[in-house]
Protein backbone atom coordinates (compact mmCIF):
# COMPACT_ATOMS: atom_id res chain seq x y z
CA UNK A 1 0.00 0.00 0.00
CA UNK A 2 2.44 2.47 1.41
CA UNK A 3 5.05 2.67 -1.27
CA UNK A 4 8.71 3.54 -0.09
CA UNK A 5 9.52 6.01 -3.02
CA UNK A 6 11.70 8.58 -3.70
CA UNK A 7 14.18 7.63 -1.41
CA UNK A 8 16.59 6.01 -3.72
CA UNK A 9 16.96 8.33 -6.31
CA UNK A 10 17.63 11.36 -3.39
CA UNK A 11 19.83 9.15 -2.15
CA UNK A 12 22.06 8.73 -5.25
CA UNK A 13 22.06 12.37 -6.58
CA UNK A 14 24.51 13.00 -3.46
CA UNK A 15 23.87 14.79 -0.36
CA UNK A 16 22.37 18.53 -1.47
CA UNK A 17 19.08 18.46 0.49
CA UNK A 18 16.37 17.93 -2.10
CA UNK A 19 13.24 19.77 -3.00
CA UNK A 20 10.32 18.72 -0.85
CA UNK A 21 8.06 19.11 -4.12
CA UNK A 22 10.03 17.58 -6.54
CA UNK A 23 9.92 14.55 -3.98
CA UNK A 24 6.05 14.69 -3.99
CA UNK A 25 5.97 14.67 -7.43
CA UNK A 26 8.06 11.50 -7.65
CA UNK A 27 6.39 9.78 -5.32
CA UNK A 28 3.31 10.18 -7.07
CA UNK A 29 5.16 9.18 -10.33
CA UNK A 30 6.89 6.44 -9.02
CA UNK A 31 3.44 5.14 -7.21
CA UNK A 32 1.84 4.67 -10.50
CA UNK A 33 4.20 3.30 -12.33
CA UNK A 34 5.03 0.35 -9.43
CA UNK A 35 1.19 -0.05 -8.93
CA UNK A 36 1.34 -1.76 -12.28
CA UNK A 37 4.53 -4.27 -11.12
CA UNK A 38 3.21 -7.86 -11.46
CA UNK A 39 4.81 -10.47 -9.28
CA UNK A 40 4.86 -14.46 -9.37
CA UNK A 41 5.43 -16.73 -6.52
CA UNK A 42 7.09 -20.05 -7.32
CA UNK A 43 6.18 -22.60 -4.29
CA UNK A 44 8.54 -25.26 -4.13
CA UNK A 45 7.24 -28.17 -2.26
CA UNK A 46 8.71 -29.73 0.78
CA UNK A 47 8.43 -30.76 4.34
CA UNK A 48 7.91 -26.49 5.75
CA UNK A 49 5.56 -25.80 2.98
CA UNK A 50 3.61 -29.13 2.58
CA UNK A 51 2.37 -29.17 6.08
CA UNK A 52 -0.29 -26.66 5.43
CA UNK A 53 1.26 -23.97 5.66
CA UNK A 54 -0.84 -20.29 5.14
CA UNK A 55 2.71 -19.10 3.17
CA UNK A 56 1.15 -18.68 0.14
CA UNK A 57 -1.43 -15.80 1.92
CA UNK A 58 1.51 -14.33 3.99
CA UNK A 59 3.69 -13.72 0.92
CA UNK A 60 0.94 -12.21 -1.59
CA UNK A 61 0.06 -10.03 1.75
CA UNK A 62 3.86 -8.63 1.94
CA UNK A 63 4.21 -8.14 -2.09
CA UNK A 64 1.22 -6.06 -1.92
CA UNK A 65 2.60 -3.74 0.72
CA UNK A 66 5.79 -4.17 -1.48
CA UNK A 67 3.63 -2.62 -4.47
CA UNK A 68 3.11 -5.65 -6.30
CA UNK A 69 0.18 -7.49 -7.90
CA UNK A 70 0.76 -11.51 -7.42
CA UNK A 71 -0.35 -12.75 -10.55
CA UNK A 72 -0.60 -15.96 -9.32
CA UNK A 73 1.13 -18.36 -6.78
CA UNK A 74 2.23 -21.64 -8.23
CA UNK A 75 3.19 -25.11 -6.50
CA UNK A 76 5.67 -27.18 -7.97
CA UNK A 77 7.59 -30.20 -7.69
CA UNK A 78 11.18 -30.43 -6.02
CA UNK A 79 12.37 -31.26 -9.54
CA UNK A 80 14.93 -29.25 -11.48
CA UNK A 81 12.84 -29.35 -14.56
CA UNK A 82 9.65 -28.14 -13.06
CA UNK A 83 11.17 -25.56 -11.17
CA UNK A 84 13.01 -24.26 -14.35
CA UNK A 85 9.32 -24.61 -16.49
CA UNK A 86 7.22 -22.14 -13.66
CA UNK A 87 10.35 -19.56 -14.08
CA UNK A 88 10.68 -19.75 -17.31
CA UNK A 89 6.96 -19.43 -17.99
CA UNK A 90 6.65 -16.45 -15.94
CA UNK A 91 9.32 -14.64 -17.28
CA UNK A 92 7.96 -15.23 -20.96
CA UNK A 93 4.66 -13.78 -19.56
CA UNK A 94 6.01 -10.75 -18.91
CA UNK A 95 5.46 -10.27 -14.76
CA UNK A 96 8.20 -8.22 -13.13
CA UNK A 97 9.78 -10.39 -10.31
CA UNK A 98 9.16 -14.33 -10.01
CA UNK A 99 9.99 -15.19 -6.25
CA UNK A 100 10.56 -19.03 -5.83
CA UNK A 101 10.29 -20.07 -1.86
CA UNK A 102 11.80 -23.55 -0.54
CA UNK A 103 14.33 -25.83 -1.82
CA UNK A 104 17.65 -23.87 -1.31
CA UNK A 105 19.34 -25.72 1.07
CA UNK A 106 22.07 -28.87 0.85
CA UNK A 107 19.39 -32.05 0.39
CA UNK A 108 18.51 -34.34 -2.24
CA UNK A 109 15.36 -32.56 -3.08
CA UNK A 110 17.00 -29.00 -3.15
CA UNK A 111 17.30 -28.03 -6.28
CA UNK A 112 15.86 -24.35 -6.66
CA UNK A 113 19.09 -22.85 -6.94
CA UNK A 114 20.32 -25.21 -9.92
CA UNK A 115 17.10 -24.86 -11.85
CA UNK A 116 16.87 -20.69 -11.16
CA UNK A 117 21.29 -20.24 -12.59
CA UNK A 118 20.16 -22.30 -15.76
CA UNK A 119 17.04 -19.81 -16.79
CA UNK A 120 18.91 -16.42 -15.35
CA UNK A 121 21.31 -14.33 -18.08
CA UNK A 122 22.63 -11.76 -15.46
CA UNK A 123 23.38 -12.56 -11.41
CA UNK A 124 22.88 -10.70 -8.48
CA UNK A 125 24.57 -11.56 -5.99
CA UNK A 126 24.38 -8.18 -4.01
CA UNK A 127 20.71 -9.36 -3.33
CA UNK A 128 21.24 -12.97 -2.26
CA UNK A 129 23.96 -11.16 -0.21
CA UNK A 130 21.85 -9.28 1.41
CA UNK A 131 18.99 -12.11 2.32
CA UNK A 132 21.30 -14.38 3.63
CA UNK A 133 23.14 -11.39 5.77
CA UNK A 134 19.43 -9.97 6.94
CA UNK A 135 18.45 -13.70 7.86
CA UNK A 136 21.06 -14.29 9.83
CA UNK A 137 20.77 -11.41 11.41
CA UNK A 138 17.14 -12.15 11.97
CA UNK A 139 18.10 -15.47 13.32
CA UNK A 140 16.79 -17.44 9.94
CA UNK A 141 19.46 -19.89 9.80
CA UNK A 142 17.94 -21.70 6.62
CA UNK A 143 17.94 -17.68 4.98
CA UNK A 144 21.68 -17.01 6.49
CA UNK A 145 22.70 -20.83 5.05
CA UNK A 146 20.86 -20.92 2.20
CA UNK A 147 22.41 -21.42 -1.25
CA UNK A 148 19.40 -19.47 -2.98
CA UNK A 149 21.01 -16.92 -6.19
CA UNK A 150 18.85 -13.82 -7.57
CA UNK A 151 19.22 -12.29 -11.24
CA UNK A 152 17.85 -10.82 -14.58
CA UNK A 153 16.24 -13.23 -17.06
CA UNK A 154 14.98 -11.15 -20.08
CA UNK A 155 13.45 -8.20 -18.25
CA UNK A 156 12.11 -10.27 -15.16
CA UNK A 157 14.20 -10.25 -11.88
CA UNK A 158 13.87 -13.77 -10.21
CA UNK A 159 14.90 -14.37 -6.68
CA UNK A 160 15.36 -17.61 -4.40
CA UNK A 161 14.06 -17.01 -0.56
CA UNK A 162 14.50 -19.86 2.06
CA UNK A 163 11.36 -21.56 3.15
CA UNK A 164 10.58 -20.66 6.86
CA UNK A 165 7.77 -17.87 7.63
CA UNK A 166 11.17 -16.01 9.07
CA UNK A 167 13.25 -16.13 5.89
CA UNK A 168 10.08 -15.43 3.93
CA UNK A 169 9.34 -12.26 6.29
CA UNK A 170 13.21 -11.29 6.41
CA UNK A 171 13.59 -11.27 2.90
CA UNK A 172 10.93 -9.86 1.84
CA UNK A 173 11.66 -6.52 3.89
CA UNK A 174 15.27 -7.16 2.50
CA UNK A 175 13.91 -7.26 -1.37
CA UNK A 176 11.42 -4.73 -1.49
CA UNK A 177 13.85 -1.86 -2.27
CA UNK A 178 16.51 -3.65 -3.73
CA UNK A 179 14.19 -5.54 -6.24
CA UNK A 180 12.50 -2.17 -6.79
CA UNK A 181 15.70 -0.05 -7.92
CA UNK A 182 17.08 -3.67 -10.34
CA UNK A 183 13.55 -3.40 -12.10
CA UNK A 184 13.48 0.33 -12.56
CA UNK A 185 17.00 -0.21 -14.34
CA UNK A 186 15.23 -2.63 -16.55
CA UNK A 187 12.79 -0.38 -17.66
CA UNK A 188 14.82 2.64 -17.99
CA UNK A 189 16.78 0.65 -20.25
CA UNK A 190 14.16 -0.74 -22.24
CA UNK A 191 12.80 2.68 -22.62
CA UNK A 192 16.18 3.92 -24.40
CA UNK B 1 30.93 -28.90 25.91
CA UNK B 2 27.67 -26.45 26.47
CA UNK B 3 26.00 -27.23 23.34
CA UNK B 4 23.54 -24.42 21.72
CA UNK B 5 21.01 -26.63 20.83
CA UNK B 6 17.03 -26.25 20.42
CA UNK B 7 17.32 -22.99 18.97
CA UNK B 8 16.89 -23.30 15.28
CA UNK B 9 13.95 -25.54 15.32
CA UNK B 10 12.58 -23.39 17.29
CA UNK B 11 13.31 -19.66 15.17
CA UNK B 12 12.58 -21.79 11.84
CA UNK B 13 9.02 -23.01 13.25
CA UNK B 14 8.05 -19.39 13.71
CA UNK B 15 6.47 -17.25 16.07
CA UNK B 16 4.54 -19.58 18.48
CA UNK B 17 6.13 -19.60 22.03
CA UNK B 18 7.66 -23.56 22.34
CA UNK B 19 6.82 -25.82 25.02
CA UNK B 20 9.82 -25.28 27.73
CA UNK B 21 9.22 -29.60 28.18
CA UNK B 22 9.74 -30.24 24.67
CA UNK B 23 12.61 -27.57 24.27
CA UNK B 24 14.60 -29.46 27.05
CA UNK B 25 13.75 -33.08 25.05
CA UNK B 26 14.95 -31.40 22.10
CA UNK B 27 17.86 -30.33 23.59
CA UNK B 28 19.02 -33.82 24.96
CA UNK B 29 18.34 -35.41 22.02
CA UNK B 30 20.32 -32.87 20.06
CA UNK B 31 23.14 -33.37 22.35
CA UNK B 32 23.53 -36.97 22.14
CA UNK B 33 23.42 -36.94 18.15
CA UNK B 34 26.07 -34.13 18.43
CA UNK B 35 28.39 -35.99 20.67
CA UNK B 36 28.62 -38.08 18.21
CA UNK B 37 30.15 -35.36 15.32
CA UNK B 38 33.22 -35.79 14.26
CA UNK B 39 35.71 -32.99 13.11
CA UNK B 40 39.09 -32.83 10.80
CA UNK B 41 41.14 -29.94 10.96
CA UNK B 42 43.77 -29.43 8.20
CA UNK B 43 46.55 -27.37 8.74
CA UNK B 44 48.17 -25.56 5.62
CA UNK B 45 51.55 -24.45 6.32
CA UNK B 46 52.60 -21.44 5.97
CA UNK B 47 54.14 -18.05 8.05
CA UNK B 48 52.20 -17.66 10.64
CA UNK B 49 51.78 -21.62 11.40
CA UNK B 50 55.23 -22.91 10.65
CA UNK B 51 56.59 -20.35 13.75
CA UNK B 52 55.57 -22.61 16.22
CA UNK B 53 52.18 -21.73 16.72
CA UNK B 54 49.43 -23.81 19.10
CA UNK B 55 47.06 -23.24 16.45
CA UNK B 56 46.46 -27.00 16.71
CA UNK B 57 45.47 -26.43 20.52
CA UNK B 58 43.45 -23.34 19.97
CA UNK B 59 41.30 -25.24 17.29
CA UNK B 60 40.70 -28.17 19.05
CA UNK B 61 39.50 -26.59 22.28
CA UNK B 62 37.38 -24.22 20.22
CA UNK B 63 35.65 -27.38 18.34
CA UNK B 64 35.49 -29.57 21.51
CA UNK B 65 32.98 -26.26 22.76
CA UNK B 66 31.29 -26.41 19.55
CA UNK B 67 30.84 -30.50 20.63
CA UNK B 68 32.82 -31.68 17.86
CA UNK B 69 35.14 -34.70 18.47
CA UNK B 70 38.51 -34.06 16.77
CA UNK B 71 39.71 -37.33 14.89
CA UNK B 72 42.95 -35.37 14.13
CA UNK B 73 45.15 -32.31 13.12
CA UNK B 74 46.80 -32.92 10.10
CA UNK B 75 49.38 -30.96 8.26
CA UNK B 76 50.17 -30.64 4.72
CA UNK B 77 52.19 -28.45 2.56
CA UNK B 78 50.96 -25.03 0.83
CA UNK B 79 50.05 -27.63 -2.72
CA UNK B 80 46.92 -27.69 -4.51
CA UNK B 81 47.51 -31.50 -4.63
CA UNK B 82 48.43 -32.06 -1.17
CA UNK B 83 45.49 -29.82 0.58
CA UNK B 84 43.04 -31.61 -2.16
CA UNK B 85 44.46 -35.66 -1.00
CA UNK B 86 43.75 -34.53 2.70
CA UNK B 87 40.13 -33.35 2.60
CA UNK B 88 39.09 -36.81 0.32
CA UNK B 89 40.70 -38.74 2.62
CA UNK B 90 39.20 -37.41 5.34
CA UNK B 91 35.62 -37.39 3.45
CA UNK B 92 35.92 -40.38 2.63
CA UNK B 93 36.38 -41.39 6.43
CA UNK B 94 33.11 -39.78 7.20
CA UNK B 95 33.99 -37.38 9.18
CA UNK B 96 31.17 -34.50 9.51
CA UNK B 97 33.31 -31.42 9.23
CA UNK B 98 36.72 -30.29 7.55
CA UNK B 99 37.84 -27.49 8.58
CA UNK B 100 41.11 -25.77 6.89
CA UNK B 101 43.23 -23.55 7.73
CA UNK B 102 45.18 -20.96 6.05
CA UNK B 103 46.48 -20.88 2.19
CA UNK B 104 43.37 -18.43 1.62
CA UNK B 105 45.59 -15.06 0.70
CA UNK B 106 46.69 -14.32 -3.17
CA UNK B 107 49.99 -15.34 -2.78
CA UNK B 108 51.48 -18.04 -5.09
CA UNK B 109 51.30 -20.56 -2.19
CA UNK B 110 47.20 -19.48 -1.36
CA UNK B 111 45.89 -22.82 -3.06
CA UNK B 112 43.57 -23.65 -0.56
CA UNK B 113 40.15 -22.69 -2.09
CA UNK B 114 40.98 -23.97 -5.68
CA UNK B 115 41.85 -27.52 -4.01
CA UNK B 116 39.17 -27.03 -2.11
CA UNK B 117 36.54 -26.55 -5.16
CA UNK B 118 37.70 -29.79 -6.99
CA UNK B 119 36.66 -31.18 -3.98
CA UNK B 120 33.01 -29.56 -3.15
CA UNK B 121 29.24 -31.12 -4.85
CA UNK B 122 27.70 -27.99 -3.92
CA UNK B 123 29.17 -24.53 -2.33
CA UNK B 124 27.41 -22.93 0.79
CA UNK B 125 28.11 -18.86 -0.08
CA UNK B 126 26.01 -18.26 3.30
CA UNK B 127 29.14 -19.53 5.26
CA UNK B 128 31.99 -18.03 3.52
CA UNK B 129 30.28 -14.70 3.27
CA UNK B 130 29.68 -14.77 7.25
CA UNK B 131 33.04 -15.67 7.93
CA UNK B 132 34.33 -12.42 5.88
CA UNK B 133 31.73 -10.45 7.38
CA UNK B 134 32.56 -10.89 11.14
CA UNK B 135 36.05 -11.54 10.10
CA UNK B 136 36.14 -7.69 9.12
CA UNK B 137 33.78 -6.79 12.24
CA UNK B 138 35.95 -7.89 14.47
CA UNK B 139 39.85 -7.17 12.90
CA UNK B 140 40.72 -9.87 11.39
CA UNK B 141 41.63 -8.31 8.03
CA UNK B 142 43.09 -11.68 6.56
CA UNK B 143 39.23 -13.53 7.24
CA UNK B 144 37.56 -10.33 5.83
CA UNK B 145 39.80 -10.24 2.37
CA UNK B 146 39.89 -14.25 2.26
CA UNK B 147 39.42 -16.53 -1.14
CA UNK B 148 38.26 -18.66 1.28
CA UNK B 149 35.02 -20.97 0.27
CA UNK B 150 32.69 -23.76 2.27
CA UNK B 151 30.89 -26.40 0.82
CA UNK B 152 29.62 -29.86 0.88
CA UNK B 153 31.51 -32.95 -1.02
CA UNK B 154 29.66 -36.29 0.01
CA UNK B 155 27.93 -36.13 2.89
CA UNK B 156 30.51 -33.70 4.47
CA UNK B 157 30.92 -29.83 5.39
CA UNK B 158 34.30 -28.17 4.38
CA UNK B 159 34.52 -24.83 5.57
CA UNK B 160 38.82 -22.95 4.56
CA UNK B 161 39.15 -20.93 7.57
CA UNK B 162 42.52 -17.33 7.24
CA UNK B 163 45.25 -18.53 9.40
CA UNK B 164 45.49 -15.53 12.09
CA UNK B 165 44.72 -16.58 15.40
CA UNK B 166 41.98 -13.83 15.14
CA UNK B 167 40.66 -15.49 11.86
CA UNK B 168 40.57 -18.53 13.44
CA UNK B 169 38.94 -17.44 16.78
CA UNK B 170 36.04 -15.44 15.33
CA UNK B 171 36.01 -17.99 12.31
CA UNK B 172 34.52 -20.84 14.82
CA UNK B 173 32.33 -18.81 16.34
CA UNK B 174 30.58 -17.71 13.49
CA UNK B 175 30.50 -21.27 12.05
CA UNK B 176 29.43 -23.27 15.20
CA UNK B 177 25.39 -22.71 14.67
CA UNK B 178 25.64 -22.48 10.25
CA UNK B 179 27.85 -25.92 10.12
CA UNK B 180 25.37 -27.81 12.55
CA UNK B 181 21.87 -26.54 11.21
CA UNK B 182 23.76 -27.60 7.63
CA UNK B 183 25.08 -31.21 9.41
CA UNK B 184 21.60 -31.71 10.55
CA UNK B 185 20.49 -30.86 6.99
CA UNK B 186 22.25 -33.79 5.35
CA UNK B 187 21.85 -35.99 8.07
CA UNK B 188 17.79 -35.48 7.52
CA UNK B 189 18.74 -36.29 3.84
CA UNK B 190 20.46 -39.69 4.29
CA UNK B 191 17.46 -40.83 6.66
CA UNK B 192 14.98 -39.94 4.48
CA UNK C 1 47.96 12.43 4.13
CA UNK C 2 47.20 9.92 7.51
CA UNK C 3 48.17 6.38 6.85
CA UNK C 4 46.52 3.83 8.55
CA UNK C 5 48.87 1.38 8.99
CA UNK C 6 50.56 -0.27 11.93
CA UNK C 7 47.10 -1.64 12.66
CA UNK C 8 46.98 -4.72 10.19
CA UNK C 9 49.50 -6.50 11.86
CA UNK C 10 49.42 -5.89 15.21
CA UNK C 11 45.62 -7.19 14.74
CA UNK C 12 46.62 -10.44 12.94
CA UNK C 13 49.77 -10.83 15.44
CA UNK C 14 46.80 -12.23 18.23
CA UNK C 15 45.91 -10.87 21.22
CA UNK C 16 49.33 -9.04 23.29
CA UNK C 17 49.74 -5.90 23.76
CA UNK C 18 52.15 -3.96 20.73
CA UNK C 19 55.05 -2.34 22.12
CA UNK C 20 54.36 1.37 20.91
CA UNK C 21 58.16 1.83 19.86
CA UNK C 22 57.62 -1.22 17.34
CA UNK C 23 54.46 0.46 16.59
CA UNK C 24 55.63 3.72 15.00
CA UNK C 25 58.85 1.83 13.73
CA UNK C 26 56.21 -0.26 11.56
CA UNK C 27 54.20 2.78 10.83
CA UNK C 28 57.06 4.58 9.29
CA UNK C 29 58.51 2.02 7.35
CA UNK C 30 54.49 1.31 6.07
CA UNK C 31 54.72 5.07 5.35
CA UNK C 32 57.64 4.60 3.15
CA UNK C 33 56.42 1.82 1.37
CA UNK C 34 53.11 2.97 0.51
CA UNK C 35 53.85 6.37 -0.26
CA UNK C 36 54.75 4.87 -3.85
CA UNK C 37 51.53 2.71 -4.45
CA UNK C 38 50.22 3.77 -7.42
CA UNK C 39 46.45 3.68 -8.61
CA UNK C 40 44.80 4.68 -12.60
CA UNK C 41 40.93 5.31 -12.39
CA UNK C 42 38.49 3.86 -15.14
CA UNK C 43 35.48 6.22 -15.38
CA UNK C 44 32.85 4.18 -18.09
CA UNK C 45 30.81 6.70 -19.22
CA UNK C 46 27.25 6.59 -18.36
CA UNK C 47 24.55 8.69 -17.47
CA UNK C 48 25.56 10.19 -13.94
CA UNK C 49 28.72 10.33 -15.14
CA UNK C 50 28.33 12.31 -18.41
CA UNK C 51 26.19 15.03 -16.99
CA UNK C 52 29.50 17.15 -16.11
CA UNK C 53 30.07 15.49 -12.39
CA UNK C 54 33.21 16.12 -10.59
CA UNK C 55 33.80 12.33 -9.90
CA UNK C 56 37.42 12.89 -11.18
CA UNK C 57 38.47 15.36 -8.57
CA UNK C 58 36.58 14.07 -5.74
CA UNK C 59 38.15 10.07 -6.19
CA UNK C 60 41.29 11.72 -6.85
CA UNK C 61 41.64 12.74 -3.67
CA UNK C 62 39.95 10.36 -1.91
CA UNK C 63 42.81 7.92 -3.54
CA UNK C 64 45.20 10.50 -2.38
CA UNK C 65 43.86 10.35 1.46
CA UNK C 66 44.22 6.57 1.02
CA UNK C 67 48.19 7.08 0.07
CA UNK C 68 47.54 6.26 -3.45
CA UNK C 69 49.13 8.51 -6.40
CA UNK C 70 47.29 8.24 -9.19
CA UNK C 71 48.78 8.21 -12.44
CA UNK C 72 45.76 8.94 -14.39
CA UNK C 73 42.11 9.20 -14.96
CA UNK C 74 41.10 7.51 -18.18
CA UNK C 75 37.54 7.99 -19.22
CA UNK C 76 35.93 5.08 -21.46
CA UNK C 77 33.18 4.03 -23.34
CA UNK C 78 31.24 1.48 -22.25
CA UNK C 79 31.87 -1.04 -24.05
CA UNK C 80 33.46 -4.14 -23.16
CA UNK C 81 36.61 -4.22 -24.98
CA UNK C 82 37.19 -0.39 -24.07
CA UNK C 83 37.49 -1.10 -20.74
CA UNK C 84 39.20 -4.37 -20.37
CA UNK C 85 41.85 -2.62 -22.71
CA UNK C 86 41.88 0.21 -20.71
CA UNK C 87 42.27 -2.26 -17.22
CA UNK C 88 45.24 -4.25 -19.16
CA UNK C 89 46.77 -0.97 -20.38
CA UNK C 90 47.19 -0.38 -16.35
CA UNK C 91 48.45 -3.86 -15.18
CA UNK C 92 50.61 -3.70 -17.90
CA UNK C 93 52.48 -0.06 -16.42
CA UNK C 94 52.34 -1.86 -13.01
CA UNK C 95 50.29 0.56 -10.92
CA UNK C 96 48.96 -1.50 -7.99
CA UNK C 97 45.40 -0.63 -8.04
CA UNK C 98 43.04 -0.21 -10.90
CA UNK C 99 39.50 1.24 -9.49
CA UNK C 100 36.96 1.39 -12.25
CA UNK C 101 33.58 3.60 -11.50
CA UNK C 102 30.07 2.91 -13.46
CA UNK C 103 28.94 -0.19 -15.21
CA UNK C 104 27.70 -2.29 -12.91
CA UNK C 105 23.86 -2.67 -12.88
CA UNK C 106 21.72 -4.44 -14.99
CA UNK C 107 21.18 -2.58 -18.55
CA UNK C 108 22.56 -3.35 -21.67
CA UNK C 109 25.81 -1.13 -21.02
CA UNK C 110 26.55 -2.45 -18.06
CA UNK C 111 29.18 -4.44 -19.19
CA UNK C 112 32.39 -3.26 -16.26
CA UNK C 113 32.18 -6.42 -14.34
CA UNK C 114 32.16 -8.80 -17.26
CA UNK C 115 35.04 -6.93 -18.57
CA UNK C 116 36.88 -6.76 -15.31
CA UNK C 117 36.13 -10.84 -15.14
CA UNK C 118 38.09 -11.53 -18.30
CA UNK C 119 41.39 -9.81 -17.00
CA UNK C 120 41.25 -11.30 -13.53
CA UNK C 121 43.78 -14.27 -12.52
CA UNK C 122 42.06 -14.30 -8.71
CA UNK C 123 38.85 -12.89 -7.69
CA UNK C 124 38.64 -11.07 -4.37
CA UNK C 125 35.21 -11.61 -3.18
CA UNK C 126 35.66 -9.90 -0.11
CA UNK C 127 36.37 -7.03 -1.32
CA UNK C 128 32.68 -6.52 -3.44
CA UNK C 129 31.54 -8.26 -0.85
CA UNK C 130 32.37 -6.00 1.73
CA UNK C 131 31.44 -2.86 -0.76
CA UNK C 132 27.67 -3.92 -1.48
CA UNK C 133 27.49 -4.23 2.30
CA UNK C 134 28.55 -0.81 3.51
CA UNK C 135 26.97 0.40 0.06
CA UNK C 136 23.53 -0.77 1.48
CA UNK C 137 24.28 0.54 5.04
CA UNK C 138 25.02 4.25 3.88
CA UNK C 139 22.07 4.11 1.47
CA UNK C 140 23.98 3.75 -1.99
CA UNK C 141 21.56 1.30 -3.23
CA UNK C 142 23.57 0.90 -6.74
CA UNK C 143 26.63 -0.32 -4.86
CA UNK C 144 24.22 -2.52 -2.81
CA UNK C 145 22.90 -4.08 -6.17
CA UNK C 146 26.46 -3.36 -8.26
CA UNK C 147 27.50 -6.58 -9.97
CA UNK C 148 31.05 -5.21 -9.76
CA UNK C 149 33.56 -7.96 -8.63
CA UNK C 150 37.09 -7.15 -7.28
CA UNK C 151 40.33 -8.82 -7.98
CA UNK C 152 44.15 -9.92 -8.99
CA UNK C 153 45.35 -9.48 -12.47
CA UNK C 154 49.26 -9.99 -12.24
CA UNK C 155 50.48 -8.05 -9.26
CA UNK C 156 47.23 -5.47 -9.45
CA UNK C 157 44.35 -5.48 -7.37
CA UNK C 158 41.14 -4.32 -9.67
CA UNK C 159 38.23 -3.33 -7.80
CA UNK C 160 34.65 -2.05 -9.48
CA UNK C 161 33.13 0.39 -8.01
CA UNK C 162 29.45 2.17 -8.97
CA UNK C 163 29.22 5.49 -10.06
CA UNK C 164 26.68 7.47 -7.58
CA UNK C 165 28.66 9.74 -5.50
CA UNK C 166 27.28 8.05 -2.44
CA UNK C 167 29.02 4.68 -3.86
CA UNK C 168 32.11 6.39 -4.79
CA UNK C 169 32.47 8.08 -1.25
CA UNK C 170 31.35 5.06 0.63
CA UNK C 171 33.52 2.61 -1.32
CA UNK C 172 37.04 4.63 -0.93
CA UNK C 173 36.38 4.39 2.65
CA UNK C 174 35.63 0.82 3.24
CA UNK C 175 38.12 0.07 0.50
CA UNK C 176 41.35 1.37 2.05
CA UNK C 177 42.60 -1.12 4.54
CA UNK C 178 41.67 -4.23 2.41
CA UNK C 179 43.38 -3.08 -0.72
CA UNK C 180 46.57 -2.54 0.98
CA UNK C 181 46.32 -5.49 3.21
CA UNK C 182 46.28 -7.20 -0.51
CA UNK C 183 48.81 -4.93 -2.12
CA UNK C 184 50.94 -6.21 0.98
CA UNK C 185 50.70 -9.69 0.50
CA UNK C 186 51.42 -9.52 -3.22
CA UNK C 187 54.29 -7.59 -2.70
CA UNK C 188 55.34 -9.90 -0.04
CA UNK C 189 54.71 -12.74 -2.75
CA UNK C 190 56.98 -11.42 -5.46
CA UNK C 191 60.25 -10.59 -2.96
CA UNK C 192 60.21 -13.96 -1.85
Amino acid sequence: MILESGRDSALLDGLAEPDPEFLIATENEELRARATRRALVVLVSDHTLSTGSDADRLITELLAEDGFTVDAVVGVKAKKSAIRKAIETAVVGGVDLVLTVGGVGVGPRDKTPDATRAVLDQLLPGISQALRDSGLACGAIDAGTSRGIAGVSGSTVVVNLAASRAAVRDGMATLGPLVHFVIDQLQTASVE
